[in-house]
């Protein structure tokens, strides 16, 4: 029975699916990823996981991130929820099958939002699961929320929430590019990648490049960035790595040098 | 949004699954069973099925049911855990697909038992889901114990759980056989199908016949229905169906006159 500070992995929805498809599971880096993370065979971990091609689209469709506004919007949150369970269940099933004992909670099964922002989450289940060492598994879901009758949460404002919440020792962020730049790389050629970041540093850049317009529900890089902010307040480090590269989600999990940005308060 | 009392539709594990097989859900009598819900089309519903051969063959191997005594039962347990899942996707599948607003609810996301009894259940999600108009899917599940570690819920438990602490108006109970017998009509030719029973006739038959034997984590048919005896006390009406035969749970949710055992507390 753990009573350590765990640590979390968060795995982007561009990781684990072909963006540029619709339900497109990347069922081979899935897996690797699940042989990465046992080989690591690290105590206290939280996995979050992303929507990608799966929630994205029909949360879009539906516009489930602006609220209940009329009805035919029900079978698209039923909808959006049930495929981020099913990209969830490929995710468990490559964890189970690599002998590594994760459980999935299902984000709108125990969390409340207010406008979008996390108001109440029972946080026994994921309590009891980490004290008994099992790797507790969630992800960006559709929520119900007090305000808007329903809402988007983020795997990233889960990721913050829970970061904070459980005082964890870190977070990891693997994404499909190699760390965080000063533009988008997948476009901008000239595309900077930052190595070390402080709270200050990042904040300022914040400022000067503004918001990411990636077309996506949950924001951009900086969108992502900027959720984890309370986080990096509260004195945890995040390190944003490159989840598509084989064994860098290993080799950091192990605590060994890996290319990335590495972001400190101080 | 909805304030009325809902109805609990428990749908058996034999039903949506083959229970001489392993993992073998019947997907046709589960899309059947979709059609006819939203066939019948009505308000306030809460819909709760079995584990059959997915969650039951794990369970047992794994002793789920007995605690957590080893290291090894760990992956047994983040197994059947899974496979319910699967299984409850398949479920949502077919009921989404057909255009009912359907969100499951994962039972070990928000329930918590002692000594294989529930003590917590943060039941927010589901009465926003309840007052939303959106259908409530639960599920036999592998739960945490306060006492055991972990345990398995049964759909049953479950059914009365929330019958009694919804005040839901009334209990519909899919099986695969047409009611509710005096031995198993499965093996005795001679079983005699109760139609009406009060709760003390119940009461007395369940003396008179003691528990019923069937290999089955969850207990056999009187396993089920004394695990229903808190709700029937509280006045709510139980109807067991035969939810194999076409139409008889589209007919029992509209109302109409179903071949089956009701019991009433008088």
């Amino acid at each position: 029975m753990s009573e350590n500070r765990p640590t979390i992995l968060k795995i982007g929805g561009s990781v684990i699916t072909d963006k540029n498809g619709e339900l497109a599971a990347r069922l081979s880096d899935i897996n690797r990823l699940a042989q990465e993370i046992k080989n690591a065979d690290i105590q206290d971990l939280i996995i979050i996981h992303g929507g990608g091609s799966f929630g994205h689209p029909l949360a879009k469709r539906y516009s489930i991130n602006e609220g209940f506004k009329e009805e035919s919007q029900k079978i698209g949150f039923a909808e959006t929820h049930h495929v981020m369970t099913v990209l969830n269940g490929l995710f468990m099933d490559a964890l189970i099958w690599n002998g590594l004992p994760a459980i999935s909670i299902a984000p709108s099964s125990c969390i409340l939002t207010k406008s979008g922002r996390i108001v109440s989450f029972e946080e026994t289940t994921l309590k009891t699961v980490l004290k008994m060492d099992f790797i507790p598994v969630m992800y960006g879901d559709a929520v119900f929320d007090v305000d808007l009758g329903f809402t988007i949460l983020s795997g990233d404002q889960l990721v913050s929430y829970i970061a904070t919440r459980f005082n964890v020792k870190g977070i990891i962020i693997g994404v499909d590019v190699d760390g965080l730049y000063n533009a988008d790389p997948k476009t901008e050629k000239k595309a900077k990648m930052f190595k070390r970041l402080t709270l200050k540093e990042l904040k300022n850049l914040q400022e000067a490049l503004g918001k990411s317009t990636a077309c996506d529900v949950t924001g951009g890089m900086f969108g992502k960035i900027s959720e984890l902010l309370p986080a990096i307040e509260c004195g945890i480090p995040v390190k944003i790595v490159n989840a598509t590269k084989p064994n860098y989600i290993y080799k950091i999990l192990k605590g060994e040098k890996v290319e990335g940005t590495l972001i400190k308060k101080e």
